[in-house]
């Protein structure tokens, strides 16, 4: 078994120092939640959880995988009791309202908690993950009667819930669906048709599966417009009646074992699955895509969760391995942590790692801020920068992860090629990150096309503002000399932003498609200066930390050198990055596509 | 099954205006070998060879994998069909002496029948690579006798050989190897001990294994200076006996599934395992490693043949996924071909494999002029090149093949995640390139403290001066505007190399943990360079041929698109890398290892 050690001291630290917790904490009825003390035993609980209970079935899950047969999926059998025990401690509550039975927490915390759930145990994650989605699609659209009958179910923990969006011709392209809905007498639907890539579309963990399907009804507008939402459950609730939905198959998959990827099959039998609209017809992917932000920002976190689980590996790993003599001298062999390029790995991952947890934490308590903060202004400003950042949150941490988690397996040398290390297994699992819920092109499309360009860059240029102000701020108020060398270079960074923006802003209207091809390294770009930005803003709290002299200073003093390498070898890409934004988009899209092919 | 097209036009090109073949054409027996009609005709026939039998077999083995019992190891049977094929075709024999039995082809020629042998069947290649270098080894340091029983049945691909260097303590740290050698009265010794990572160590395809094992005699030096070299054949010639070496096991894998990894148990029997002394006593460390600079090309080489393998599946995948409309309009669905960032992505996986396949036959070349042509200053002078630039291609092409091969995966959307697509295949079995021969940070040290250093960064800023001079052709004899932007870009990162080197040569004689701290962003810098060098000549090159007018002007117009692609995504990373070896070593060393931790 790997073990996992929830870092609990980094949270705590993201969390009062960068998170803007304080004006979380304004929101009625979080103040309490969020009061230090009850805060404090929720994460220590959860991280014991996320050690004791899923750390020790990750392995187990990736070895063994889940097993189809045509009575089912079954999971392995630790899952089922693991699962009991995650719904008997609520963890599947913090965050849901508490009119339905939820506990209430912010996203703050409830992220923070998920981190280390995803970290221990990614593949179990994603059945209870996709049930909350579940619930805040009824919660939104349904009606009285669904969500009177389906929803206390789904909090319980008793049902779990799908999302069905894919089919074979319909993948970044929803509106290509074509599955069907015929609306019956009694108001019910049937629904035909197959869906694929459906993550826990058939398993054993729980009594029902609620399945939330796209469709189109008959004689519905082409494209998005006409497509609209249901709910089909496995089993009917009031007959217990099989429904006609069945799992064709599960596939074979790089990573996400523990996770069943089915294939379900709607009216196969050729009456049809009974199904109930959800919301009004037509707008089905609106209704869907209300959670979106909060889906992308999930996955996202993922990232930064698997990014600290192969970091953990790999400093194990490289504090164990005896091998070589120090290059300082000694004659005796020393534990590899010794070597430099090592600690350079090291860093590399737990600079990055720490980078993407700050960004995650802010825009967590962001989100709270733009839905439930007393001041509507502020929720607006909140809401702006949620929709500005969560495409760059989820394509720049997906992409970050893959080369944390691959360089942890380098750190592990030729164990780390062995699949009983586990050394891949964060890689193996974390490559679907910059796949679903929207590939890293589809964020950056969404970036300029939706979130930049709508208002002109203005939200994008506050927060570049802001970005200055702390690089301003230590260039002009920091006593230490990394510190300003760490304002020079967020300086400049912003300087090479604000470059590649301006460029985008001018280009766009005429020629789309060439901003478009460079939208992932401006992406890159926004991604790599927001993790500079936190972590100049962590350099500044943990100086004054250390000035105070009360707490862990070696922990302080890591916060500041992490900060540093990042800034000199991770936010300096920023001039690489707006270069090939200005100069590299000419010739992508001007040539023949037969040219590739020579 | 996964086609593989053997890209010629592409090898022809970079042979014909980048390798330096005029040169290597100035090597007795050579010219005649690399006549262009006969030259063309073995780079078809490997071509069809590569596409028609060994590319059918790549994700058979991927899925098959290799069989361990007692009795053996068992390759898929479709393996040992394709093995006598391979031999029949004397493949095998290409590039060995001719006073031996091979044809003498020069590496240069080899190296480009090699990308195509191993994009197509990489695990499949393993073996007879293997040969090669024990023949080698055994040319260099073995007796006559040795020599005249062993040789001719290797040559012939009757037998094959291993290279048994790792034990459980010693892998980077080769010196730590504890297997023991115990001289008999008739001259041979016996060999106790366990080897493990030993690639085809134990298999089926031929009727013997030569073992080449690095052991200590007794009362040899500790360290790297008391390791000899020993032949250990699984079945001793002269008897046809069994020798007591067994194969205890092999391992699971992220990739190679088709080559097995084996622990070699030997001696345990009791009496030890039959050797002979290869060589001196206590130089076999010097006997190996007269092979280090081919063996490692090699591991390069399989960087860019994996490259272009994952180039080639994305590529066809998008011209034929429809999904989504046009950007720039239209009411049709598209090949996602059209869309802009999967042309960027399909342009970053072609031009760093096109960058790092023309640093590759460049480099072979050097080989071929350091080692054979008639000039000795001139030997001298690629010698000193070409074990400069070893390292920096090993490390530069292994780690750079894996951004490759993973944006492959990511090209292919949700189906790239799933494992009967073949698209994960290239970056799994990729990911090995930058552990084995010397993971990056081996390769780095090497670089630095062997390559730069000993000379006072004479060898390196002489090739600097040589990139330089290109660049300064291209800025004031280029008629295209592009072609001047490609010199630009190069003269810039000529620059910023010099500026890290002339760091790194102050630096190190005091600070050399320091230095180490960033000998990986030293290592990319310089590769990133000879990639960008070969892709700036190939424009001047493609430049020239489409003023001709005579030849395939939409291949040349995509070299030079390829070029600018390059020059703007890639190379430019050259300012961000130079900072970091600037700026990015502090803190990496000074911090107690503990600060790791918190």
């Amino acid at each position: 078994m790997i073990p996992y050690n929830a870092p609990l001291e980094e949270i705590r630290f993201v969390l009062n120092e960068l998170s803007d917790i304080d004006r979380v904490n304004e929101i009625p009825d979080v103040a309490g939640f969020m009061e230090e003390g009850l805060r404090d035993a929720i994460l220590a609980e959860a991280g014991r959880f996320a050690e004791d209970v899923l750390a020790p079935l990750n392995q187990l899950g990736d070895n063994q995988g889940v097993q189809w047969s045509v009575e089912g999926v079954k999971t392995p059998k630790e899952f089922g009791i693991a699962y009991r025990q995650f719904v008997d401690a609520e963890w599947n509550r913090l965050v849901l309202p508490t009119d339905i039975g939820g506990q209430g927490a912010p996203i703050l915390l409830s992220a923070a908690v998920r981190e280390t759930f995803v970290a221990a145990n990614k593949s179990f994650c994603m059945c209870s993950e996709l049930t909350t989605v579940g619930i805040e699609a009824l919660l939104h659209a349904a009606s009285d009667e669904l969500k009177a009958l389906y929803i206390p179910r789904m909090v319980s923990g008793e049902w779990s819930a799908t999302m069905n969006l894919t089919e074979p011709q319909a993948g970044s392209d929803v509106g290509a669906l074509r599955a069907r809905a015929v609306p019956q007498a009694d108001g019910t639907y049937r629904i035909f048709g197959q869906k694929i890539f459906i993550s826990f579309g058939e398993h054993d963990l729980t009594e029902n599966i609620v399945h939330l399907v796209l469709a189109r009804t008959p004689n519905a507008p082409e494209g998005s417009r006409g497509v609209s939402l249901f709910l089909v459950p496995k089993f009917i609730p009031e007959t217990n009646e099989r429904n006609d939905v069945v799992c064709s198959g599960i596939e074979h998959k790089l990573g996400n074992h523990g996770s069943p990827t089915c294939t379900l099959v709607y009216g196969d039998d050729g009456e049809g699955a009974v199904g109930w609209l959800i919301g009004q017809e037509n707008k089905g992917l609106q209704h869907m895509f209300v959670m979106i932000n909060g889906s992308r920002f999930n996955v996202g976190l993922e990232g930064v969760a698997l990014s600290e689980r192969a970091y953990q590996q790999a400093l194990s790993y490289a504090r164990e391995r005896i091998q070589g003599k120090a290059v300082d001298g000694g004659k005796e062999s020393v534990a590899i942590i010794r070597h430099p390029d090592v600690r350079r790995m090291l860093m590399f991952m737990r600079s990055q790692t720490e980078a993407m947890r700050a960004v995650a934490f802010h825009l967590a308590a962001a989100q709270d801020l733009a839905t439930k903060h007393p001041d509507k202004a502020l929720r607006q400003e909140r809401q702006a920068f949620v929709d500005l950042m969560i495409p760059v949150f989820k394509g720049w941490t997906s992409e970050t992860a893959v080369d944390v988690t691959r360089t942890s397996i380098l750190a592990h040398g030729g164990l780390g090629y062995i699949t009983e290390s586990g050394a891949s297994q964060p890689l193996r699992d974390v490559l679907v990150c910059s796949i679903y819920e929207g590939a890293t092109g589809i964020q950056a499309h969404d970036l300029v096309a939706r979130k930049i360009m709508p208002d002109g860059g203005q939200t994008l240029n506050a927060w570049l503002n802001e970005v200055q102000a702390t690089a301003s701020y230590m260039l002009e108020n920091a006593d230490k000399l990394e510190c300003r060398k760490i304002g020079n270079e967020l300086h400049k960074s912003v300087q090479h932003a604000e470059a590649a923006v301006a460029w985008v802003i001018e280009n766009y209207p005429l020629h789309n498609a060439d901003v478009l091809a460079v939208s992932v390294p401006l992406l890159k770009l926004l991604g790599i200066i927001a993790g500079g930005w936190q972590m100049a803003k962590a350099a500044v709290a943990a100086d004054a930390l250390l000035e105070l002299g009360q707490g862990n200073n070696s922990f302080y003093q890591s916060k500041l050198n992490s900060a540093y390498f990042y800034t000199q070898h991770i936010l300096s890409q920023s001039y690489t990055l707006s270069h090939t934004v200005l100069n590299g988009s000419s010739m992508v899209n001007s040539l023949n596509d037969d040219v590739f092919k020579q």
